[in-house]
């Protein structure tokens, strides 16, 4: 339909998440009505990426810096860790400015239904850190998924012991939501976090 | 977020047509967690693709032969040709595997609005190929819109004293189509166009 190179670039972006095969052939389309402008920067910055980017040996953040530039922001609070279970989580919390501390990422959750024990998290560097001392809070941001409320239970009691505080984020109604859209298990949630009004 | 890096490599994703911010993080994540595998091929692609299409000098579809792998086609009717607004009309005649002949790209439509004139289009080609010869029908396949039949009508009236039979796509409700969720415009034309049952 154009020769091997559209179909070998179609059969590519198809594999992108979002992405099928119809809007594949779209942006295939759109990208080769202007190449110069569109598919060789493309191209340079999935290479630059690729190149340069790399998890920070600190947390586990993916960054061109290693340690990564939350890990080496001076102005972070580093007596307060945040543990997300993935870097779309530390992402989404950084947009929302709402954390002054470091995070780690634990690269999962424990499950047993995908097989994942201890041993294939993401733990020993936060260890080492705790063990260095100068960590007062570890903040337990991880889904209110079963694996999730598993993983968190386990690493509360595995960081106890270590002399830190160890919290976790709240559940309840997300802000802007309506009650009579949530689920049971959110207004269960919602209805043991009451607090005095 | 992770350096000027993911940064570029995100920006350039949300333009994607189909991609948002949201979407094009998403994917710049699943990529990071496989460079190797995903991002280094997907750049190559692009590249390669950037490199070798071009727009065929006979028909205007998109290739990296030139003339395309239609016109230079044997096995195809080369006394019938398919006029399309698009490359992407003609990939999607192509998938159904329902014309036989060659293709016209004609670039675009005739249009007040966007102020498309004649000489925007890409006509010259084609008046060249029905002048040497050999062209017993143009069809007309373009979109059922204002300028679509515009277009149609103006090319009809330009390509008929060349002693070409110029026809046009049937018009009325698509296979699979219920009545009660089309337009107005649609059943008229599926009216003006029934046939013997």
């Amino acid at each position: 339909m154009g020769g091997p190179e559209i179909e070998r670039l179609i059969g590519m972006l198809a594999r992108l998440p979002g992405f099928g095969p119809r809007s594949a052939r779209r942006a295939a389309l759109r990208m080769l009505q202007q190449p110069e402008a569109r598919m060789l920067p493309l191209a340079a910055a999935l290479n630059d990426a690729a190149r340069a980017v790399r998890p920070c040996r600190l947390c586990g953040n993916l960054d061109s810096r290693d340690p990564c530039s939350i890990c080496t922001d001076p102005h972070r609070d580093r007596s307060l860790i945040c543990v997300v279970e993935g870097v779309g989580d530390l992402w989404a919390l950084e947009r929302a400015s709402v954390h002054r501390g470091l995070y780690h990422v634990l690269g999962g959750t424990l499950s047993a239904l995908a097989g994942t024990a201890p041993e294939d998290l993401n733990l020993p560097p936060l260890l080492a850190r705790i063990e260095q001392g100068g960590v007062a809070e570890v903040i337990l941001a991880l889904g209110a998924t079963v694996d999730g409320a598993t993983t968190a239970h386990w690493l509360s009691e595995r960081l106890k012991p270590l002399g830190v505080t160890v919290t976790r984020v709240g559940q309840g109604v997300p802000i802007g939501g309506a009650l009579d859209v949530l689920d049971d298990g959110t207004l269960a949630a919602a209805l043991r976090a009451r607090r005095p009004a």
